[in-house]
Formats: C-alpha cells, sequence, structure tokens
C-alpha cells in the first residue's frame, strides 16, 4: 500500500513538470522574454525562479548540497527585471533540467519513512509538535508552486 | 504511517483551497468580472469552473452525487462569456463553500484502502493494468488544477 501511495504521489510531481517543461523548452530565447501579462513576471524569469525553488529542495529535503544557488539573488531575492539576468536561456534550460532530475531521483529513492521524516527547516521541537512539517509536506507544496506558475506560463501563449 | 501521510495530502487541498478563497470570497461582483489578462478569462468564470470541477469530483471518487450539475454548461463545456452567467456572484460563492465541504468531508474520511480504489471514470481492466488510476490520483491531479488558476486570479490583483 504504501509503495502505490507514494508512485501516485511521484507521478503528480512528474506531471506538473512534463507540462512546464513541454511549455517551455520549444521556447526560443526571444520568446522566453515574453511577459506572461502586462507588466506581470517573464517566462524567463518564472523559469529562473522555479529552478532556484526546486534546488532549495535539495538541501531541504536532505538530500544533498544545491546545484545552483547562484540563481537566488536573481530569482528569489529580487522580482523580474530587478537586475540583469545572470545566465542566458540555454545555460537556464540545462539547470532546470538538472536539478528536477536530481530532485525526482532523490525522491524516488525514499522509503515511506523517510517520506515521513522532518524536512530540514523544521526544528526536532517543533516536528514532534507537528509531524505533518515533513518532506512529503514540502514535495506537494513546491508541486503546487509549480503548477501555481504553469498557471501563469500558459497565459503568454 | 498511512493515516499521517493521508493527513499530509489532505492539508495540502485544504492550503490550496483557502488560498483561493482568500483571494476570491472578499472580491464584491464587480471585482469578479475582472479578466486576469486582457482577454483571457474573468475570475467569475475561473471561480464557477473550479467549483463544476470540484463538483465533478463527488462521482468521480464515489461519494456522492453532484451538487450543481447545472454550472457545467456555462463553465465547463463553454468558454468565458459564450453565453449568459447562469448565477449571482453571491450563489457562485456559496456553490464553491458547498461543493469544496462535501469533498473536504468526503476524503476526510477515506482510509488508506479508501484513497488506492480506483476511480469512477477507469475501467476495471485498466485499473488492474494500471493501479495508480486511482483516488488519490485524483485527488491530487484536483489540487494541482486549483492551484494552476490559483496563479492567474493573483494576477488581477
Amino acid at each position: 500500500m504504501d509503495e502505490l501511495f507514494i508512485t501516485t504521489v511521484v507521478a503528480s510531481w512528474k506531471q506538473v513538470i512534463n507540462r512546464l517543461d513541454e511549455g517551455m523548452a520549444p521556447l526560443s530565447d526571444e520568446q522566453l522574454q515574453k511577459q506572461v501579462a502586462p507588466n506581470k513576471n517573464r517566462l524567463f524569469y518564472l523559469l529562473g525562479h522555479l529552478t532556484a525553488v526546486h534546488d532549495r529542495m535539495l538541501p531541504l529535503l536532505g538530500v544533498g548540497e544545491r546545484l545552483h544557488p547562484e540563481l537566488d539573488e536573481a530569482f528569489i531575492t529580487n522580482p523580474d527585471r530587478a537586475i540583469a539576468d545572470p545566465l542566458s536561456a540555454a545555460e537556464l534550460k540545462k539547470a532546470w533540467a538538472e536539478v528536477n532530475a536530481a530532485v525526482t531521483s532523490a525522491v524516488e529513492g525514499f522509503s515511506s519513512e523517510d517520506w515521513l521524516k522532518k524536512h530540514t527547516a523544521v526544528s526536532e521541537e517543533d516536528f514532534s509538535k507537528n509531524p505533518t512539517r515533513n518532506r512529503l509536506a514540502v514535495f506537494l507544496s513546491r508541486t503546487n508552486h509549480a503548477s501555481f506558475h504553469s498557471g501563469q506560463v500558459v497565459l503568454a501563449k
């Protein structure tokens, strides 16, 4: 039973990531500069933001060091267009694929016990009071976050 | 272990619904007429669409008859502004709350076995080949769908 539960949860993440991939990967550098609505984020920014947030999942889930901490300043700390893009569209697409592959591979190795361990941003004390602050909660939250921005990406079409 | 897994999944759904509620409930009838971007869906349409889709979960999860099948024509079959709105904003907000309460209450009564039963839109034969076509998959998919439109709703601000 546990295994099927987990397979279903990971399949949901993969589906969201694949849809974003299908929307973003075919776009040219110029198309990625498009805003999702007037004066809203560019697709490029959203792709950078999602890459940085997913990269942060690696230490948050306790499965490894970050691959691209250099993305935070441009895509998390600052809003869109506040500073120059720190990498090209081709480099960003590569980082996006790398980070998602690392997260997916790590969670596919989780046992059911691993899923219910605390994530690293909650203290032992807080976790003992609220055991839903676990890795599964982080994973579902990030899946929803990716869906949230996916809904914006489609508006740029 | 099973129980904590399920609690975490249902908490994720509630969080997404609550954020949509917080965004939509305070809006006036006039504000609900706003489009999320030029020539895109109105907030009113998105609220109707989400209400109809969540209402469809009741038979799909095998937990009951639909409460508001009359919403499908305006909010699923047709795109926004194709036909006149079939209900007022106040009626729509009420239906939205009713439907989500019914879904949440039903899934809170699911055992782990219930979650992994087939949903009603898949045949026994297909389900035996692919047991991830279960109620949990429907629930995660609809949670992601709500997040997807939630990302659009915030653009109207």
